[in-house]
């Protein structure tokens, strides 16, 4: 067993972190705000004159292992609140005055010294600094603002990673190294697949690449819903605010969506499709021979996200889903459920996310529909998991008001855990637009509705995968399937020419890099693009009847014939439907 | 020649609609608006307290025949402006008073009188009530505001076709006949291809098979668009002022925008998707080889149209276009026309538009660009128009501002036209923008961007193309390709079925009908959904292996065997793309 909990080393560490950083720019003073501990390390937010970049770091681990090598006893200081205030005063700790000031009254106030430098802290902490080890790394700054307000000041933050041991440190920085290689941004302008422009935040632009596999993963889609029977809407985006009133929007979700007024009218840009999908259903008379009736819709979506939280792809403003609504009475919703759990694991696996996790949450205390439909409805979603084989975690209390729900969660190749499908269950839409359908016995019923999503946002969903596959894209979803190069122009583009058209009349993307540059230029780049193959002719390959074909990430080049080419592409084409679906 | 002007004996024929309405409705006082020509007939606006009701056209026209065989004698009177203010004073007619009150004061004015009935109004007209043919028909009413004013009163508006002779009336009848049959209002509900809602004027929930015909619109589209070398991109809906004051939509077109507020910013939602793409292409350093570029969008647009001018799918507050952006040097104009003059004639065809006219719009007065750019573009325009060998009107001075046009015009079933097509040089934009790429001799140069649209707006086109169709789309497009009816299901339902999946296995949209419902009430159901095929199998099919085939609109069936139906299928699935293109 270790001396100290790993997150008693931690908060000592920020501490040092600390020290080290008022010894090392004496001239600056210094004021801290809050240094908690969290997964994997800590950080500290300071505000001082000076802007500590990137570059001063390592500098100021330098400093933190000479403090550790001085062995200095951390002391923990029991003071009434005055006289912390009084301290922090006089030592011109504003922020630390400000925290004080807004804790209770009656409360003991503790503060840790070490050396010449004494912090605000409840503690506890190793007791010399002499106990702590070696194995932290600063990571990088950031702003963040005083108390997480966006209408205080902006402080410096510095992230900091720290183990036990050097073997723990070694493999979260490679793993950080390696998120970081694949960080969607990056990959995003690298492989030109989208960017951002100032003038809409959160609102990407996807290139031509991009918006390829955009539409791609919802042809995709479209694939498995034709199998499913599913079928596809196409509703407005701005609908007036009793609409939003009859759903509830208006009263729980206003703050999220946007408004703009029409003639006299108040109207708000769609931030979910569900509303839409009532009023469809209630615009014709079903009878249970209809259902389950289930409506997709990949209509763009618009939230009022903060922009502090904007990030990337998988925190934006505007974004659509594979977004489907399904009709159904309240007994027929064990089938169905299997049915969809079927279709997120041929989904998942297609995608080749191989750990998925499945949630199922129960009624909270606060809900509507009575105890009888709940149990049938929970009773229902837990046969349908029990008969699926499928392992999963019961959330009791965790479910909606309006229903009960199962939430899927993928790993994905850095082992990082995403929820991506949701199925939802809603007892109170159908009631809120008064829907019904005529049963079985020629009387009216009220169906159950359940939301579904499989990959949820698409471009939450674009981003994971991009990291997922750090942008080495399946064939079936790479833009640029193949590129073919001549190994000189004057002799052989015009042979590439041929097969580039003889792959493109079987439906493949295939490109031809013509440009005067070296063989080993050539190679690099479309290694950088990652697309999954590129293909050579010379003269020895036009002679021969065969091409020499480089796979991505591979060392070097096999020959093959070119009907084998033609046959391995169109096999591998085919994957644009998972197997599972094809033969269904 | 006839002794009337046409115009004279409809205007006559108002006169005379108006006073058998004052002879029919005694007890009411009817206020009389005004009452002009227009196309094929007249109307006239009146207002009373009676509400004339489509059952009494046919009394008012009984009433009108009765004053033609009085034929009573028209006659002019010249008055005064204060003599004709006393008289329709007197006359209670407000309508009329308020019309000489606007008047210029030194005017003569002019009233008619035949028999009892006097109206206001500058004539000319027919000498007696006998000399007016009796080839008109009273069409249907409507309600009209008083002036046009959406803040007046509203009118009751009668509507009527006017004819010399009985065919001209017939023919004209005849086509509105067909042209209601055809109303894309009408087919949409009877196809169940969309609707509209209250909380959405304008604004289209396309049903499963409308979205169907809608997104293979798309696709149809993106196969075009992967042999012209189109690459597509995906742009945001929501983007802060300052773009649409650069864009110049700001000072130009504001009226026709939504606006909402996030945080600090006024934001409005896109119009129109060039601004998107000027920002895109700006995004990169281009050179001359990466020209011309051509980024399309099938970006939602929402505009502020006012409630009233609302219409089906034709007159929308939201819609999407074919729409797309060429960065090109001002050089390579020419080329790039006359390929899209070939893209334009190989679509419209492909949808079965057999008349399609062609407008050229030059230099207005006022306009940006100097006269040499002008020169070069007009005549880029007019070599191309000149190359393609397709006739062309010159509509001198009336381009855009900011660049010259091509419009396209196609006529429908009904000899209809409508303008479909556009091709837009813009010197404006990537000046606005700052646009340039480097050319050939390496120096900065700004490009031309043209915008262009094939289909246009796609909401419109699905209108159109409704009626052109009467909704018996082809093949390619039929959102249901076949339905195979068993003749009964106990013994061919399960054949029916295995043929379906091997239909379906060749990607086509099979349904089967198994209700229980007589063969000729299912024939008469399937040839009212226009489906293109009802396949038909009983005792006889099974054991030859054959199918009894019924086409849309045949009158009966024939027999294939069902290899020869698959071929047939495969063979008319193919055409969704055009031939040309498949072939480039």
């Amino acid at each position: 067993m270790a001396k100290y909990e790993l997150d008693t080393l931690r908060h000592s560490t920020a501490h040092l972190m600390a020290q080290a950083i008022t010894r090392l720019f004496p001239g600056h003073h210094v004021q801290f705000g809050v240094g908690p501990v969290i997964d994997n390390g800590f950080y500290y937010d300071i505000e001082t004159d000076y802007r500590i970049k990137d570059e001063d770091l390592p500098k100021i681990e330098q400093k933190m292992l000479e403090i550790i090598d001085e062995k200095l006893p951390i002391e923990r200081k029991v003071l009434s609140k005055q006289e912390a205030l009084d301290y922090f005063e006089k030592e011109n700790q504003h922020l630390k005055v400000e925290l004080i000031t807004s804790l209770p009254g009656g409360e003991e106030i503790s503060c840790y010294s070490q050396g010449e430098f004494i912090d605000l802290c409840r503690g506890p902490h190793v007791e010399s600094t002499g106990d702590l080890p070696k194995y932290f790394k600063l990571l990088h700054t950031a702003g963040a603002y005083w108390r997480g307000q966006s209408d205080r000041q902006m402080l410096q933050r510095i992230y900091a990673a720290c183990f036990y041991d050097k073997k723990s440190l070694k493999k979260h920085l490679n793993f950080l190294e390696e998120a970081k290689k694949r960080d969607h941004r990056k990959l995003g302008k690298e492989l030109e697949l989208f960017h951002f422009e100032s003038v809409a935040p959160g609102s990407p632009f996807f290139m031509p690449k991009g918006a390829f596999v955009y539409n791609e993963l919802i042809e995709f889609m479209r694939r498995i819903y034709r199998k499913y029977d599913y079928k596809e809407v196409i509703t407005p985006q701005v609908l007036g605010s009793e609409l939003w009133h009859t759903s509830g929007h208006y009263q729980n979700y206003k703050d999220d969506m946007f408004f703009t007024n029409i003639e006299k009218g108040e109207f708000a840009v769609k931030p979910m499709n569900c509303p839409c999908h009532m009023l469809m259903f209630k615009h014709f008379r079903y009878s249970y021979r209809d259902l389950p009736l289930r409506f997709a819709d990949f209509g763009r979506l618009h939230r009022n996200e903060k922009s502090g939280t904007l990030a990337g792809l998988t925190r934006v403003r505007t974004f659509c889903q594979d977004d489907a609504h399904i009709f159904i009475p309240l007994n027929d919703i064990q089938d169905e459920i299997l049915t969809l759990l079927d279709m997120f694991f041929v989904i998942y696996k297609h995608f080749d996310f191989k750990e998925i996790k499945i949630n199922l949450s129960t009624r909270p205390e606060k809900k509507v529909g009575d105890d009888a439909t709940w149990d049938k409805a929970e009773s229902a979603l837990k046969d349908a998991l029990d008969q699926s084989g499928h392992k999963y975690l019961i959330k009791e209390g965790d479910g909606a008001f309006y229903g009960p729900k199962i939430d899927v969660e993928i790993a994905d190749a850095l082992q990082r855990y995403h929820q991506l499908g949701t199925i939802q269950l809603d007892f109170q839409l159908p009631d809120r637009f008064g829907l019904k359908f005529t049963n079985q016995q020629g009387e009216e019923e009220r169906p159950v509705v359940i939301h579904r999503a499989l990959l949820g946002s698409l471009e939450r969903f674009f981003g994971i995968y991009l990291e997922h596959t750090g942008g080495a894209y399946p064939f079936w979803l790479a833009p640029v399937q193949a590129v073919i190069v001549p190994i000189n122009n004057d002799n052989h583009l015009e042979h590439c020419q041929k097969f580039a058209k003889e792959l493109t009349k079987l439906g493949l993307r295939i490109e031809i890099d013509d440009r005067n540059e070296s063989m080993g230029f050539k190679t690099r780049q479309i290694q950088k693009s990652k697309a999954p193959f590129m293909l050579v002719f010379g003269d020895k390959e036009i002679e021969e009847g065969t091409v020499s074909v480089r796979s991505y990430g591979a060392k070097g080049s096999k020959t093959f014939s070119l009907e084998e080419i033609k046959e391995k592409f169109s096999a591998l084409d085919l994957e644009k439907t998972p197997h599972a679906i094809r033969e269904m």
